[in-house]
């Protein structure tokens, strides 16, 4: 018994036959033997044509001690240790998540025994029981920290790109006009301290040839940080680049990419999103964000046994720092977990909620005393209306929704179309060209429009902005206040010129916007979507606001008007305008729903703006869903070929299991290994000659009755490993899954136990069962692969990549695109 | 071909065979005939023994046309219709998810099959893919203004026993006197119109008479209110008890109940409800709000054919229905939703998280637009607190944590043995008067002490409230108030005799409800548990909170106060100690994590007092766990014996499924059935001698081999319609569950054919599985059952109740206490 116990340790579904055989095996020996004299005996040996009666027999009864004795003891040398590599998982290849689930409780249990042995492990055990929190705490104090250096980094070299602060040379425009006496609060962006490079160079701040040598500097500097950005990707750390949110949705799902969440990707990714953000791209550092804050969690993961042991209990970890990574990024904690949720999550215990929670918090205190954006504010965008909003205006927020859904569409089109092109063409192979020609066109095209030159986080805060009194902005310059009067409220008045140009310039942002981001999202630098989204649909907002703004001033005695909009009141926000457009067209990128909305709503902190914010980020999702169900990171998990079973989207086909299983009709038939009748040379074989990921073992070729599953991994690992450390063991070795040797001849060489890589509890499945069934397993348990029975005799395999070409095929795409398993 | 689609109909799992084999049946017979070669031939008829060769190997291949066609035919009169009543469920038994989605899929695929035949058809699929929508809006509406209507009515009702409004008798306190014009602020409470019992009756207002008079009125209103209000209870609907959460999370995990979500449960319920509340009882309307919820989700889905007829898809609704109580019973409409997804739901689909957040959201509005509170806030308890604060406060928010979690536990056990009690002695026979009982004592005790005698919420609203110069109340008396300096802030100052006598009324009336709470919960009235937990927290978050800011004041020059609590200053909140305590309170009773704190975060809106909540529901969670890891609902659940797989607790055992499975060594051997050598009489007698609620198919008894499962009650509803519908049909006459009848002697009498009841795909687990994956198979499936085989065969059989029995056992609990199925 003891040795039985030491043997299965290495593999978890197997061992509980020693752990428990002690204390019930002997019952259910008995018990077993009254289910059998009802059933007819077992009769494995009469169907098999077994050599050795009764071996079968005490193996299905977990191996109740005489008999196996003398095979167990010799043996003992070997298998005393658990196979080092045995449960451990290839790059690219899908975790089994039962089995890891099961290896942990496995790992608790053991600490929850000995806990009360000594201090020292009771010590161990409240570590092991509070690492789950310490590292949450650590992954969200340092995603808060490097949120807050990248938000101070972009924010300097986006404006190195304007000029510099002599006074300074490490503040912004900002903070280097913060220190000046001289500056009113009208002209707050103008201070003698910061120069701009005309200024510098030239010496002068005005005319044509500043501006000139402004705009050559703007370019110059844009194109150094597009260059060393995608350089030290490329040299240094390739999965660095891109938002990383298709890549750890994968992950999370359970699929295995060496260094995607490494210290090196981390480094990397944190110094070119600065780049990258300065350059000017039309990208965000909100995607990028929560790749950084997976590298910290798995990076922190490993100080932790417990989590750096087990694929499944990382990713626990992983689900709560991508929403601490969220709440950084918009200052939006409950957002950031329901992100976590909703969107990249995948096995998501309540147990991880709590803990993403606490993560995301933690992030958002670290980064709110860091205060980057100097106002104390938690939120990217903070803004406060002070109107409400009419039934009537639901319109045009449901237009902007439409028009999120359109340019979702259009965009996941567009984009997918050219990231094809650049991955299947030469072009692909010339990143660093491709990145500076892209990063050069939009600065050049950029410098002239001030709404395309500015920061695009600054860009969106002022068209959310309400138009106040404060309010210097050309979009604010209505009648009003040119009169001089500056009374608050400001809103519903004639537009001036101002906000006619100001319309037209944001026209042609809007135009040069969407097409940018069609080209800059997949460049090989680090690139977010969440902005570049953002800045389009608010620019559409702003644009439609403002027109309502002015039908209403124009129309006021309209029956749409007259209820609720006098004279001069101020009864239209085109910020608010801005916002719900904001979201529709985010909500049309990503098909984000429930997080998106909270995530705004913890931008404005009223339930007032629910309403129209739902309404829009709904009709959005609707609209976008009828061009295409895939949202953008959905759709470049797709083109990667990643393997992805999406637990939203519903299989609604009528296929059966029997027709997805492999083999099919001209395949080779199925390999399987038999439980006791191989020989080491055969196995070999069987392994060489196919490259299936693992092996049905049945009890004889005429019953085809299924025992187990074996891993093509383990088998390698464990006959290496017999062949460095045991004796005799020769191509002519009779391989066993049995508890108990067979039977041999006198003079056979010594046989070779590998009861401990088996798998016992495969899934298997009827050959009737619905494939939506089916897939509903796959996805609730997070299976490999599932065997197809019929009448309990073994047919078939299906695996994940079967049930992903299959649903290819469905969806009349290309089976082949699905390439790993 | 046409026949066989139509035969299976009725059975979701078995239509696929139909409907894909004309397509795709010689592909596979053909395939399947390769596989074959390999696997050797099909053996069945070797091994069984059976009569008619070839009829096995037609039916595993889905029935390929010819062969069978005399015996269809012969068949289409009696089973072209489903038969009526097939998958249903009786009262009080497990549902079974996977065929319920699997149906819904089914019913929605014909839907789309068919909606492009006509525009009525295509009109019907409109309204089919809106109506969860729907669904949704008219749960949201009717919750918001169920709620509305009780919140009125309480409060009116709860006024009652004080007095009554001359000048408009459906008024309450408050906006009786909100009329007149002869109040000044400070004394808004007392007003002519508003007239008590004593001045009513005796004409006096003031001296012991009149207190007298006042006291006895307040006695005979709540003991008329609480008499109503069990004797409506007993009479109409004696499911409308209690708070409902156990039994709702019960039925959304898959349990029938019949009647308990009914329209006379809803209207029962909410009079009762109302006269609860203002019986005086320690009781709130929080949770029977969730029940009134559900009640509107489960009616209004009878409007809708997809949810009425579909036991999982109800349930949805039901989540999204629970969201939107808790929204309108605290005005948190993102709280709900994640209370829904914490603590209640049990299947909960991204789709439902949206809806239940429309849900919610219409709920919280409709709930506004009715505006009972009269402050047009959505929320419960508006409260906002002005001062930080600071680190050194996390000791007392911590203490407070512990407190909740003593009282947590404590509550949960004295409340189970007395309910247990309860049911358990003769005394459980009296319920009317039990509650007249505990009326009258709380009545006699609460009347004499303010704090006991008010409105439980309002005493809340009190305990919260920051003192401000407004604040009138005998909490805020501190000196410099009385010295007519009525400067904000009135912070840190000495307290009054005021102060104290508060102090020890709070104190009372501390102990007071602790004690009430216990015996109060589980009447037979509708009572819920929000309320007086949060107000036994409020108290002693206020006191506690008193006692740091009197220590503040007479020892501010101590090195913990010292650097951040100046003289005079209003360092501490003591309405933030209130709420801290609250939340610490009902997380202890409850166990709720995130969902508690985000309700509170949206009573206060702002992100800055979420760092105190969080300290002290999660302390207050992990001193609750230490004592018991069950919250109050789990406890009533088990005491209730009802069928609920909790997904939050973990099964730690290293049991084997052969262990837990059935027949036990002294039972009797499995019954199961076999496919095609049973008899009418022999079917018949295995289902009345047993009480099983499905019985396994098998081969034949020699092989063991596992073919489907099929259900007692569809077994027998399927004899029925046979005996009625078909002639011929004997006690002689042969069942079988094959695709073609077995050839039999020509005298025989006339076959019956069960396929269509037959599930051809039961989930099946090896006897090696350990329990912990098959816990987990069960709660993430939703299964009722699972088929234990060893090497291909049939075993035996786990059910969820086997499951409870199991973990009730291990956890040291009497088995004997789960009682459904």
């Amino acid at each position: 018994m003891e040795s039985e116990q030491l043997f299965n340790r290495g593999y978890c579904r197997n061992s509980y036959n020693s752990i428990t055989s002690a204390s019930s095996d002997e019952e259910l020996l008995d018990g077993a033997g009254v289910i059998m004299d009802f059933h007819t005996t077992e009769d494995d040996n009469l169907l098999d044509g077994d050599a050795s009666p009764g071996s079968n027999y005490a193996m299905s009864n977990g191996g109740g001690g005489a008999g196996g004795v003398s095979s167990s003891t010799h043996l003992l040398d070997l298998l005393e240790e658990p196979i080092p590599g045995v449960g451990t998982y290839d790059d690219f290849h899908t975790i089994d998540w039962v089995r890891e689930k099961c290896k942990d409780r496995e790992r608790h249990r053991k600490i929850n025994s000995k806990k009360k042995e000594s201090a020292w492990e009771f010590t161990k055990s409240l570590y092991d029981a509070w690492s789950g929190w310490l590292v949450v705490t650590l992954t969200g104090l340092a995603s808060g920290a490097l949120a807050g250096v990248i938000d101070i980094a972009a924010d300097w070299m986006n404006d190195l790109k304007e000029g510099v602060c002599l006074s300074a040379m490490w503040f912004n425009h900002e903070q280097c006009c913060w220190g000046s006496n001289e500056t009113t609060f009208a002209e707050r962006d103008k201070c003698p301290q910061w120069k701009t490079w005309a200024e510098l160079i030239l010496g002068q701040a005005e005319g044509p040839g500043s501006y000139i040598m402004n705009y050559f500097m703007y370019t110059y500097w844009a194109l150094s940080f597009a260059f060393l950005a995608v350089c030290l990707v490329k040299v240094f750390a390739p999965y660095a680049c891109g938002s990383g949110i298709p890549e750890i949705k994968t992950i999370l799902s359970g699929f295995i990419i060496r260094g995607y969440l490494g210290k090196w990707t981390l480094v990397i990714k944190t110094i070119t999103l600065v780049l990258a953000v300065a350059s000017g791209l039309s990208l965000g550092k909100e995607g990028p964000l929560v790749h950084v804050a997976c590298c910290c969690g798995n990076i922190f993961s490993y100080l932790f046994p417990k989590y750096s042991k087990n694929e499944a209990k990382k990713r626990e970890v992983l689900s709560a720092a991508s929403a601490a990574g969220v709440s950084v990024a918009f200052g939006a904690p409950i957002g950031g977990v329901l992100f976590s949720l909703e969107e990249v999550s995948y096995y998501f215990p309540l147990k991880t909620l709590w803990r993403s929670f606490f993560a995301a918090l933690v992030a958002a205190f670290v980064l709110r005393s860091i205060n980057p954006f100097g106002n104390s504010r938690l939120v990217l965008f903070y803004v406060e209306y002070h109107t409400p909003w009419y039934l009537f205006e639901l319109v045009p927020f449901i237009l902007l929704g439409v028009f999120g859904g359109l340019w979702g569409a259009f965009f996941i089109r567009a984009n997918i179309a050219w990231c094809r092109r650049r991955k299947s063409t030469r072009f692909g192979k010339y990143p660093v060209l491709e990145v500076i020609t892209v990063a050069a066109i939009t600065a050049i095209v950029a410098f002239p429009n001030p709404y395309t030159r500015q920061n695009t986080s600054e860009l969106i805060k002022e068209l959310f902005t309400d138009c106040g009194p404060l309010e210097s902005s050309q979009l604010c310059q209505y009648r009003s206040q040119m009169n001089g009067s500056q009374a608050y409220p400001a809103g519903t008045d004639t537009a001036t010129p101002g906000v006619y140009s100001a319309m037209w310039q944001l026209s042609l942002a809007l135009i040069f916007k969407i097409i940018m981001t069609i080209f800059t999202f997949g460049l090989k630098v680090p690139s977010g979507l969440f902005i570049p989204s953002m800045a389009i649909g608010a620019i559409a907002g702003r644009i439609v606001g403002i027109a309502v703004e002015q039908l209403a001033y124009y129309h006021h005695d309209w029956f749409l008007f007259k209820e609720w909009c006098e004279v001069g009141a101020d009864c239209i926000t085109p910020g608010l305008y801005a916002m719900v457009g904001a979201a529709a067209c985010l909500g049309g990128v990503t098909r984000m729903t429930v997080s998106l909305v909270v995530i705004v709503f913890e931008l404005t902190g009223g339930l007032e703006y629910i309403v129209p914010l739902m309404a829009a980020v709904m009709t959005s999702k609707w609209v976008g869903d009828a061009f295409g169900r895939e949202g953008i990171y959905e759709a470049h998990i797709r083109l990667n070929g990643y393997p992805f079973l999406d637990a939203k989207e519903e299989f609604t086909h009528t296929t059966l299991a029997r027709e997805v299983m492999r083999p099919r009709r001209s395949d080779p038939p199925l390999a399987v290994l038999t439980q006791d009748d191989l020989t080491l040379a055969e196995l070999q074989a069987v392994i060489s000659q196919t490259s299936y990921n693992g092996f049905p073992v049945i009890v004889s070729k005429e019953s085809q009755r299924l025992v187990g599953f074996a891993l093509r991994r383990d088998i390698t690992i464990a006959i290496e490993n017999a062949r460095r450390k045991q004796e005799g063991i020769v191509l002519n070795s009779r391989v066993y899954f049995t508890q108990h040797a067979p039977t041999l001849p006198a003079d056979s060489p010594r046989p070779l136990k590998l009861r401990s890589i088996l798998d016992m509890s495969p899934f298997t499945v009827t050959d009737h069962t619905p494939m939506e069934i089916v897939v509903d397993i796959f996805r609730k348990l997070g299976l490999r692969q599932c065997l197809v029975t019929h009448n309990g005799r073994l047919l078939g395999i299906i695996t994940k990549k079967d049930i992903l070409r299959h649903m290819a095929q469905m969806a009349n795409q290309d089976p082949e695109s699905i390439m790993f398993n």
